[in-house]
């Protein structure tokens, strides 16, 4: 496949603490999804910080979750803040640019400048909901033609958490020799009943808000607001434990000595949610919400068989590191135990380190030292084995 | 007090098969309420199963959950179906209705027929959000006077799961001389801040329906549907053990062999939900779900204080039974042992079971053996004391 456009990967800025130009890949060629369309034309943004070694053998593929994008390091153009993973990528942190070439791309379906439901569709207006389905192996699919338009051969490590890790390991499955190491984080290979049920309460709040209007609200020049501030504000509880909440807020009342005996943010948990709701909103887009979180729910990579996982992973020679988090109850460490179960039935090099961690399912988005020692003692171990 | 009009306690037919006529006991003294309204007139609606003794020492108060109401047993005339605590209640069931006088009250802000925002206000209409904010405590205090005016002296033993189990413990802080015996079930001191952000999200569902119409959609002849309906949704997840789901749902397709790649109810677990919604907007009102959600989130019988509890139980003679279920993640085994230790830093009599179930919260209201057993011998030895 010859790529209409490329931004070179040559040409990324290593500078972390500046956001890199945009950058984006576009394909003529038709991308086949799991649904059976063929989407085409569609594009891929993504960053990049470091730089590509002569061997093209130093890159990192960085897997986003859900409600992230491409900007992992550097300020956001989308946030004006810092990326969701700058604590780690620069010069001399874990994910040291100086030695490596990192690579974020915002996923099929997504809401980063990638195609998605709010792209022009063959009719000049916005897709909406004519968007087709996509899946997690389709997101992956999309990326491994990037890799090949950007020339890259195969990764050093593809690495992420939640829906990140999610991708990981549909990388490991579609395509064990593109990837040297994988680090899935907090993730699961396959979303549960109760994931499922998080996500659809989460859709409902979306579909049933006025301002959707069949999902071509842009049309109209509005958004689903309300709705999909409700939808985040569920889904942020499932992302903290129960013990964050109570250390972080307890009962304590926002900015008042008395109850309302109304419905006002009386407490600050309340106020957060509020906050993180409306905050969202401005990011993200509802449509694209909705998509990803139909992905997620279709993800199974055990395609419902007790040895689906380790009959699909037999043979590889991927190495793995797997991280779970203590107080994570979205994707438990039971869920991890099962990847590790699978990873050796098929004879897969796997380790894996439960991170003692009271922060819940978001810990791998924060400053936590025993992510961050195993995590580095992987990949320089992994390095030393490629040859870096 | 006087009631203004009262429905004799005698009256109440026996045969738990069959649905008592509605009871009902009307004020017109004020209700004193806990934000300073004084509340009048208002009435409380009722069911009663069983007799009065010549004593009137064998009334057990049953306190129903957040989305329950009075009928109990025998088929409600609101569902049509069958009480949710009907298996419970009858002859020589476990609250044995040729031994006890079991009653059942709606709380003061429901929608069972008690006084709430779907009630007229003093100008005729609805009250909607001009309803007084209400708490648990204001719902025991109705329930006294309820007591008063039938002319029962003092309760056998309160009863109750959930926001039932709220009420056990405030009627046992509040009125330690009319309690012979407490039995919360599945309850907690206080509303976690998980607990809150979980009510909060319900309401901002509620809120944000364009037919909520400010809490007066009783006037337009409509319902703010979509967003109960979501709301119960996300409170059905939590009543529910992640276990529960996967044994009854795992990721079963509902009524179809592929997945539509759209946003239909693929999975059982999204079509069980979406008819629990649907099914509740029937039978719930969205004021009453706003008010009594408020209630639950002010409940804290600690005040604050590490001691608060133990220091507001010493010297009471009542006798406690605690019941938890090892799979309830909403009001978790640890909150009952929080209130276990309470009691017993008070010395006061308790003993506590934590019962093997993989049912969740929602344990209470089903067929578990293990509680029915405890409850049964708590309940003989109690009304052996009492000379029952």
């Amino acid at each position: 496949m010859t790529p209409a456009k490329s931004t070179p990967a040559k040409s990324a800025k290593s500078d972390a603490a500046r956001a890199p130009a945009a950058q984006m890949q576009h394909f003529e060629t038709p991308l086949r999804l799991d649904c059976g369309v063929h989407l085409a034309p569609w594009q891929l943004a993504w960053q990049s910080w470091g730089a590509l070694n002569k061997d093209r053998s130093n890159a990192i593929l960085l897997c986003h979750a859900l409600s992230m994008d491409q900007y992992a390091a550097g300020i956001s153009p989308l946030t004006e803040r810092r990326g969701w993973w700058d604590h780690v990528i620069g010069p001399d942190k874990l994910l040291d640019t100086n030695r490596y070439f990192v690579l974020c791309s915002n996923i099929i379906g997504g809401c980063g400048g990638s195609t998605g439901p709010q792209s022009p569709a063959p009719n000049g207006r916005p897709y909406g909901l004519s968007f087709p389905g996509v899946t997690i192996a389709d997101m992956v699919r999309a990326q491994a033609q990037l890799s090949e338009a950007l020339d890259i051969p195969d990764w050093f490590c593809a690495l992420g958490g939640s829906m990140g890790g999610m991708q990981v390991l549909q990388w490991a499955v579609d395509y064990p020799d593109k990837l040297f190491a994988a680090v899935p984080i907090a993730a699961t290979a396959r979303h549960s009943p109760q994931n499922i049920a998080f996500h659809e309460v989460g859709r409902q709040a979306i579909l049933a808000d006025p301002d959707f209007h069949g999902g071509q609200y842009a049309d109209r020049n509005v958004k689903p607001r309300k709705g999909l501030a409700v939808a985040r504000m569920g889904a942020q509880i499932t992302y903290l434990s129960e013990h964050a909440l109570a250390r972080k807020f307890g009962r304590t009342l926002q900015k008042r000595k008395t109850l309302s005996y109304g419905f006002d943010a009386d407490f600050q948990i309340e106020s957060y949610l509020r906050h993180q709701g409306r905050s969202f909103v401005e990011r993200f887009d509802a449509n694209s919400y909705l998509y990803i979180t139909r992905a997620m729910d279709y993800f199974d990579l055990t395609q419902g068989r007790p040895d689906g996982l380790s009959q699909r992973l037999r043979g590889s020679a991927t190495r793995f590191c797997l991280v779970s988090f203590t107080s994570d109850w979205l994707y438990p460490t039971r869920e991890s135990l099962y990847i590790l179960r699978c990873l050796n039935a098929a004879g897969v090099n796997v380790s894996f380190v439960e991170v003692e961690s009271d922060k819940g399912h978001d810990a791998f988005l924060l400053h936590e030292p025993q992510m961050f020692e195993t995590l580095q003692g992987f990949l320089n171990a992994a390095a030393e084995a490629r040859g870096l």
